[in-house]
Formats: C-alpha cells, sequence, structure tokens
C-alpha cells in the first residue's frame, strides 16, 4: 500500500513526523559524540521497533529498557545489549537469567543487599552468571544508593566476590523535570555526573570493577557540558519530546515528533467549545509538569499540518471525548467556522510516554500523507 | 488451569474481586428495577465481554459503548441492543451503518443539524435506515442540546421526516461527578431527569416519536430517588467503582472491585518510600477528583488479602515505579520490615476506566485465588 492522504486515517490516531524523529535522533546522538560518550536510546518512550532500529542506525550503542517485556521484544528484533533500568523484583530474576540464556546481553540493576542476595540465590540456582549495575541515588528522585554511601562499596563486594559480573553504575537524574531554568538544568547534570563518578570510584578505589558509568535523562543529557568520568548517557523521550520538554526548554514546538490526530464531533458555540474525539483513551490523563507556563491543558491544539494554534488548547479530556477551547476563554470568530464539524487536528501531548502508551500503531507521517504503519506494544 | 495462588501471578496485574463485582452489578440492576426503569450498562469501564456477560445476565437491557470498537466487539460476544453513546464524528458514519447491516440494533447519538445532515446523507447513499437519539445538555457539562432549546426541535423534525428512525433523547449529566455532598448529587440527579423528560416532552408536543428517555452517571443512577418518565438508566463505573466514587460518597472501599497488584521492588528508609512495580502504565496517570479528601495520590494501598493498609497511599508513579508513603509522611517503623523485597499489595485506583485502560488482561479473583483470566481490548 503507497503513501495515504493524512486526511484517511480514522481518528483518533497517534502520528509521528519522520523529519522531526530523524532529527531528534540525530541531534541526541550527536551530542553524546561530542560529549564523547556513548549513547544508549530508552525504548520505554516509543515500544517499537522501527524507532529503535532508526536509533541504532544513527549510532546508539545497546538499548535500555523499562520492562522485560521491552528487552524480550527487543532482543527478538536483534539488539543485543540491554540494560533493565528498573530495579529487578526478585521474582523476575529467572525471567531476566532465561533471556540472558538466549543469548541476550542483559544488565539488570540493584540498589540493596536483599535484591543482590535474591539475584545471586537465583543465578547460583541456575548454574549461571549474571550481568549487574548498581543503581546511585544522585538526586533524592527515586530508588538508588547513595554515591558516598558505605553500601555501595558492601554491595559491589558482595556482587564481586558472588560470581556477578559487575558492570558499572547507573543512576537517571529524574528531579531534572522539576527544574525551572537552564542554569538548574546544568546543576542537576553536573550533580549527575559527580555522584557517578565518585560511587564508580569508591568501587574502583575498593579493588572492584566498573567498566561502565551510565547516567542519564533527556533533559540533564542535553545540558550536560562535560562529561568526564561518565562512559554512556541514556534518554528517552527525546526521541518524540514533549510540552514538558519544551517547557524545560530543551526543545521547541516543532522538535515536537508525535502528535494525536482527531476529529471535531461536535460544538458549544456559547461556551467556546470544540468537542473533538481525542479523550483520555487516546491523550492520556497526564497533566504534565505543573510548571509550564501558560498551562497547556491536556494538549497543544494544530491544525492537520502540524502548525500550532495560538492560544487554543484541549482543555478538558474524558473517556473518548476532549474540548478544545480558548486558554483565555475567549472564542472570538465563529468555532464552528474554525474548526467544522468532520475537520481534523493535531494535538501536542504533554508526555510523550504517557500517549504513546495509549496507542497500538504509530502512523509515520511526512508532508501529510502517511508512509508507514509501526506498531507499538504495551504491557508487560 | 484449576485456581492459582495471587501470589504466582506477575506484576503489576489488574485484579477483579469477583464478589465485590457480582455486588455492584447486582445492586445496580435492584435500584433500576425499584426505580422501574431498564438498566443499560456501559461497557466502556470493562471492555471485557465476560463482564458485560454477567451484567446481562442479571436484568441489564442492551449496552452503551464509547467506541465502535466496542460495539463490534460486542456484537460478535452476542450483545445486539446497542447505544453508541459519543457524538457520531461524520467519518464513523459508514461504520455504525455497516453494523446496523450486519445484524446489530446499533443506534447513535447527535447534537447538531450538521451531524444529523451527515448521518442522514450516509444513510440515504447506502439506502439504508439509520436509528439515532438526540443528546441533550443537562448540566453545561459537555455535548448536547439544550432541552428548551429550539434547535432540539428542529433536529427531531430533520431526523424523523428524513427517514431516521427517532429512538429518543439521552443525557449524561457528567457534572455530578464534581458534586461535593449526596444534597448535591440528587440535585443533579433531579435536574438529569427534569432536562430529558422536558426534552421529550418538547419532541412529543412537536408530534415526533421519542419512545426512549435515557439519562445517566453512576453518581446520579444512585442518587436518583425517582424517575418518572425516564425509561433507562445508564452506568459505566459502578461496575468496579474507584476512589472518585468512595470521594462522591455512593460506594465504600470495600465496593472496589478493581485493584492492581504490584511488588516491592525497593526502599528508600531515610525518606519512607517503599518502590514498587505498579507505575502510571499500572495504574494511568488519573488523580481523581481533586475534592477527594484525605487525597489519596495515585490509589489506597492494600495488604495481598485487599484490606486497606490505613495511611499508606500510592504518592508518585512514574513509568514503571511507584512510590509508597505515608499520607502524613512519617513512615514510623521500619519499612522494610512492613513491606519487605518482594512482598506483594494492592492498590486501588482513583479511576477504574482509566486504569482498567492500561490493562490487556483481567484476574478474576476470589479469597486470594485467581479462578478466571477474562481478556480486555483497548483502542479504536
Amino acid at each position: 500500500m503507497g503513501p495515504r492522504d493524512l486526511l484517511q486515517l480514522s481518528t483518533p490516531a497517534a502520528l509521528l513526523e519522520e523529519r522531526r524523529l530523524d532529527r531528534n535522533i540525530a541531534r541526541m546522538q550527536a551530542h553524546a559524540a561530542a560529549l564523547g560518550v556513548q549513547f544508549r536510546p530508552h525504548v520505554k518512550t516509543s515500544k517499537c521497533v522501527a524507532v529503535a532500529t532508526r536509533q541504532r542506525a544513527a549510532g546508539a550503542h545497546g538499548i535500555a529498557v523499562s520492562t522485560l517485556k521491552e528487552a524480550a521484544q527487543l532482543h527478538a528484533a536483534g539488539f543485543d545489549d540491554i540494560l533493565y533500568a528498573v530495579g529487578l523484583a526478585t521474582h523476575r530474576a529467572a525471567q531476566a537469567l532465561a533471556l540472558q540464556r538466549a543469548g541476550c546481553q542483559l544488565t539488570v540493576v540493584v540498589d540493596s543487599l536483599a535484591a543482590a542476595e535474591a539475584l545471586v540465590a537465583t543465578a547460583r540456582a541456575e548454574d549461571q552468571s549474571a550481568r549487574v549495575m548498581i543503581e546511585l541515588d544522585v538526586d533524592g528522585h527515586r530508588a538508588g544508593v547513595l554515591p558516598d554511601a558505605p553500601l555501595l562499596v558492601q554491595l559491589g563486594r558482595f556482587l564481586h566476590t558472588s560470581g556477578v559480573e559487575l558492570r558499572g553504575v547507573m543512576t537517571h537524574a529524574g528531579s531534572s523535570y522539576d527544574c525551572r531554568d537552564t542554569a538548574a538544568l546544568v546543576r542537576c547534570a553536573e550533580a549527575e555526573q559527580a555522584g557517578s563518578v565518585l560511587g564508580a570510584q569508591r568501587l574502583r578505589d575498593a579493588g572492584l570493577p566498573c567498566p561502565v558509568v551510565s547516567v542519564g535523562s533527556t533533559p540533564t543529557a542535553l545540558a550536560a557540558r562535560e562529561l568526564t568520568g561518565v562512559t554512556e548517557v541514556r534518554a528517552g523521550v527525546y526521541v518524540f519530546f514533549d510540552l514538558v520538554m519544551m517547557g524545560l526548554g530543551v526543545c521547541t514546538a516543532d522538535d515536537l515528533a508525535l502528535s494525536v490526530l482527531a476529529t471535531v464531533i461536535g460544538h458549544q458555540p456559547e461556551r467556546g467549545w470544540i468537542i473533538i474525539d481525542a479523550g483520555w483513551t487516546a491523550m492520556s490523563r497526564d497533566r504534565g509538569t505543573p510548571g509550564v507556563r501558560p498551562d497547556p491543558g491536556y494538549g497543544l491544539v494544530c491544525d492537520v499540518a502540524g502548525n500550532v494554534l495560538e492560544g487554543w488548547v484541549l482543555g478538558t479530556t474524558n473517556q473518548e471525548h476532549g474540548i478544545v477551547c480558548r486558554r483565555d476563554a475567549h472564542a472570538g470568530a465563529s468555532i464552528a467556522e474554525v474548526f467544522p464539524l468532520g475537520a481534523r487536528v493535531r494535538i501536542l501531548p504533554n508526555h510523550a510516554c504517557a500517549t504513546a502508551a495509549q496507542h497500538e500503531t504509530y502512523h509515520l507521517v511526512q508532508d501529510q500523507r502517511v508512509i508507514a504503519t509501526w506498531p507499538r506494544f504495551g504491557g508487560w
């Protein structure tokens, strides 16, 4: 089937602008190269083999995943070097080792002796080694061991002396999403680097191996000015970008590769409302980062070509209804003329990972034509 | 395969407590019967043939759907009387008529002349009739024609004289979700009834047919004390209930049939955090109704048997991480003893429709044993 006009798609539909996608991929890869580090894309954003394949073709080194299902699907598609970047649940250790036996170079992460002991016990029971990294906490965001905590070296020693392959340290400065300006982002990136390099040094000082020092989040990856001592950077959402990233100043609206195509299904002219068929099943219920001003609601409204219609937002989402309105609540000219029944609009999402997760397919678009349809998987 | 222990499930997993599910179904059915109206469950909450089958077995009369995919799937499973309760997009008219040709008694809704004209044009082009209801706006919530607007009769007359089968009027008092007390809910239910009966009367006074007067939302359905002039009630989320409904006072925590099983994957003892493997991919990003106090975060925490652990909430969700903490931020006793690594918890969701939409299967549970696994569909 040849390219189709965008207007032939039923709605709601997830669109990917090919030029923006490729530009985002190239930008991050060039940035990592300039910093002298390898780049490992996190495929949790796209969960799509075709997208990951483009990231690899651009020079990516391995991938990161958020579920073992992603690991299995991407391994089946020919990806070998996979970092499972979520603390390993004890009951998943056997599944992780099975993937390794199937030829996948899977690395898991732990941040406690209890998790390390469970991993070692499973590996011994299956007479197999495991590849593991220790997760560091550099910003109090979520999981991880403090880089200066005695536990870090205890954990490293336990793993190393238990026949496990200690691959190094990794961290995710997730608090970067709460930064309010570029200076704060740069400080966050510096803290991510300093913490991870400190942790690595402490392991090495104790005579333990630490070949890999892995950091990353899209905002810190792009804000980093130098990464001495770091060997690889990870990032996920950069591949699509979104309004949260735009609010952080690391991209512009013209970089947003993912949008949701929707159809006008009604009007409430007195209230200045346009009802569209993209509700939260199409957009997710993610309201973005509270700090983004002006508030984009559930997303910014574009025409079918992808040009932002200044001042219009997706103000409300129900399950299959969205309500488009003026941010200033003044509808101005007749809304039914601007947005007639059956007209198409595109919505730029707050959080690309969450919006993408609501869809089973991406439609790759160039010049308002659908040039490919790519499956996306979900679940665990 | 016989029943399995709950602990054998991988996580995150969507659980349905069978007794609560059946009790919720029976309660709404008995309530509608006591009010002398038919009951039409909205299957958008479960999107599951097995759940809809139990609703039908309990006495439900037809179903409502939010997508034509739901209509097609449920029709294939033997459901005939289907109300597609979202304003019909012009490009979907042909698909709706095709379902009708396939034997499905599908009724669509319109709330504008433009939508009615598009429907009539498609029906004529396919030499087919259509079954249609007019959507009324009784509370300024979303879509619909005002019951006292001249447009209502114009629309009815246009449809009736265009060879379309005018089935009646329907409305959804969605603003009931914003009510703060039972008295407000009762007023909302009264307004829903009064508006829909007025609309029906105006159509009949104009000599137009209006056999069906359909109202509903879970809160107004349960708050309604009498429904003179109404012929059927619709409700969706009552089948599972959720924390939003609990906040509205129409159910208690013991009625919540849907929960998400999760595993403890880490701790941050100094911060009083328990990290679990249920993030927003498992719970959705729905933060519920702002009015619910005390704030349940992304959900209330239960032990594996489903008993609420007082004071614990799912405070934060990332993609595959959830952070469980005390609502009062005081962790108290050692959290790793209360929630050891690998332990299972259950999370009660804010919004059952949104949480269910994140899952591909439901595990039907009785006495901590999985007695059935039911598929759920998504998409459009």
